[in-house]
């Protein structure tokens, strides 16, 4: 059996995780009898420095013929926030219209958490992250009279209207963003998080701010009555974001599967992601069940560590995981978890963790291991 | 010396801690020779639900004789999540221009947080949200084809032209939410927190996702870094609210003053509440430094121990040291917070922090020890 992947090491400390996982998920294939024929893509800040190209029309050709990607970092000390994230990784998760974003919060055996009293059986849930609307959709300006007059206009004039505020006089002093939020779009990826749900504890949270962003979040709310109705089995709640914030982190035993828009299942996956013990552990799967879905660790670049072998491999090596359990190997992908878990056990993990290994250590280590646990 | 004070107890429990915290002002008033007068304002669910009323323009005419706004609570189970919050709540905040929302986050001595190993002098800082702008603007629709065509003319076209959408087809499928910032707005309150800084530790964090969206909080930066010029012994990060929720819980002693838009600064200050001990210990000023100010637990009004004088009413005294302050009597603020210090170590406290007192006994406890701590 052969599997093609593409991989995408991106930038600073990148290449060296994608490495890591890459040996540590050819190893699971040599064990459970199937093989990864990977290729390699350059996207990333340096072909971007050099040609001003972010994310190419063939690029996106050559990619869509992967079921699974496997991304390391992208960013980079010498490029303006936001460029390369919403050139490269958010129009990867736009134009492959990976609607859901799947992020794993469990605490491993041996790891420490910031939090006080918990243990393992504590944080173990899941994010179901909306991953292609509400504010992320890039839609905004500022106020300086260059951008599509009718928007401005609009804009201007309720903005005036409501607040009396006479933004004539000071046309350059003004932006705003718009978030979309639509029926099918919600619709999709609330179905998933029930039938996850019903596959695991049957309890669904729903993320909102519904009490202030009435329209967007008043129709995700709508769209989620609507989808309940058809898992009478599944025990549902709403949470309003800043309260979820709050019992992540004091009743996080409390949680099986989140589900969320796009904006607060950013905020509160990172959250997670230091519950569980740090972004150096926290995995991601950008899905689209239909197409070309895409693994990461939800850390960035490090540009500071690149080429140090030092960067912690675990966060890349778990979304390794998760890509071979996307791709239909769930055995294999239990044993990386496996193995990830043992490492931990045995303190053969990077500085980051207490540790004194290098992250081609690390890889060669846990590759060893998933050959035997 | 009198001050005016209005006070709003509001529903659910908000009347027994808005009696409570004036018995304590009242007493640091005896002691510091200063008297309050008390004027009542009926609003809340009741009335609403009785007359139909939130905010009424004589409610605001009459409040707009104080400086200061003594408030408990309101939210009421009878009454859709939303309406009352944006009908009294933010209507207050918005129409008296309260653009400075102020949220100590100070772990007092003898309080458990839920973070392992962080003591008192760790959790010490304060968090500045803008409180007029931003996604509170209350600016949005349902594309119901029922509300202004000349809005959703627009955001059909933007939505289509982007995403190849025929949104034409599912008319009533669609939500959208646009938040505004200005640069006056940005500007006020950012340099706000740089005197605020100025008077502290000197480091000011802005958090915001400029990289992502990049048209509200790109203004929002270069306005932070435009007043930032004008402090340069002020240390200064820009941080994104992600990582920021993260270090609250991994690092809080980085902290001293955030800045923050409001939509972020609801979520982040939950998130302080908690690491402080929780909602029972959290308070807000909402401020308009030339107008009328408001003062308030942040937490809601908790509707099924409305009456049965067990609320915790520590983060509502706390919030009237907070206006004793802002009218002025700085050393009986000092006091009222020093009694509630001592009220804990004490174990003078309600159940929910592990006591066995009631509110009204908490009350005059602390009325009390303000006469002499
Ligand atoms: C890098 C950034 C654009 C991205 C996001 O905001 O989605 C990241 O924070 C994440 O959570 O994957
Ligand atoms: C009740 C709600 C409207 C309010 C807000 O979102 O601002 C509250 O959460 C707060 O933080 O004061």
């Amino acid at each position: 059996m052969q599997h093609r992947v593409a991989a995408i090491g991106g930038d600073g400390i990148g290449p060296e995780i994608v490495a890591a996982g890459r040996e540590v998920l050819d190893a699971a294939g040599e064990r459970y009898g199937f093989d990864i024929a990977w290729t390699d893509f350059d996207i990333g800040a340096e072909r971007y420095l050099a040609t001003g190209e972010l994310l190419t029309e063939e690029d996106i050709r050559e990619l869509s013929k992967f079921n699974a990607i496997y991304f390391g970092a992208i960013g980079d000390d010498r490029v303006k926030p936001g460029i390369l994230e919403k050139g490269i990784l958010l129009a990867i998760r736009f134009h492959f219209d990976q609607f859901i974003n799947l992020r794993p919060i469990k605490l491993l055996d041996g790891v420490t958490t910031p939090l006080a009293n918990k243990k393992p059986e504590d944080i173990d849930f899941v994010v179901v992250r909306e991953n292609t609307e509400d504010f992320y959709v890039g839609i905004g300006s500022r106020f300086t009279g260059r951008h599509e007059q009718k928007t401005l206009e609009v804009v201007r004039d309720i903005y005036s209207v409501k607040f009396g505020l006479d933004v004539e006089t000071d046309a350059d002093e003004l932006a705003y963003q718009i978030g979309v939020i639509t029926r099918p779009g919600a619709e999709r990826v609330i179905r998933y998080a029930f039938d996850l749900a019903e596959r695991r504890e049957k309890k669904l949270t729903s993320v909102d701010k519904a009490n202030v962003l009435s329209d967007v979040y008043g129709l995700w709310r709508d769209v989620f009555t609507d989808v309940a109705a058809g898992y009478p089995d599944v025990r549902t709640e709403f949470n309003f974001v800043d309260a979820v914030t709050m019992w992540f982190v004091k009743n996080p035993e409390w949680f099986d599967v989140v589900v969320t828009p796009n904006m607060f299942g950013d905020i509160i996956t990172d959250l997670g992601a230091m519950i569980q013990g740090g972004l150096g552990l926290a995995p991601g799967g950008n899905i689209n069940p239909a197409g070309t879905s895409m693994f990461e660790p939800i850390h960035g670049s490090a540009p500071k560590y690149r080429g140090m072998d030092v960067a912690n491999p675990l966060a890349t090596v778990w979304a390794g995981s998760m890509l071979l359990d996307h791709i239909g190997e769930h055995e294999a992908a239990a044993a990386v978890l496996r193995a990830i878990e043992q490492s931990i056990l045995d303190g053969y993990v990077t500085r980051d963790m207490g540790g004194a290994k290098k992250t081609s250590e690390v890889g060669q280590y846990l590759a060893s291991l998933v050959r035997t646990v």
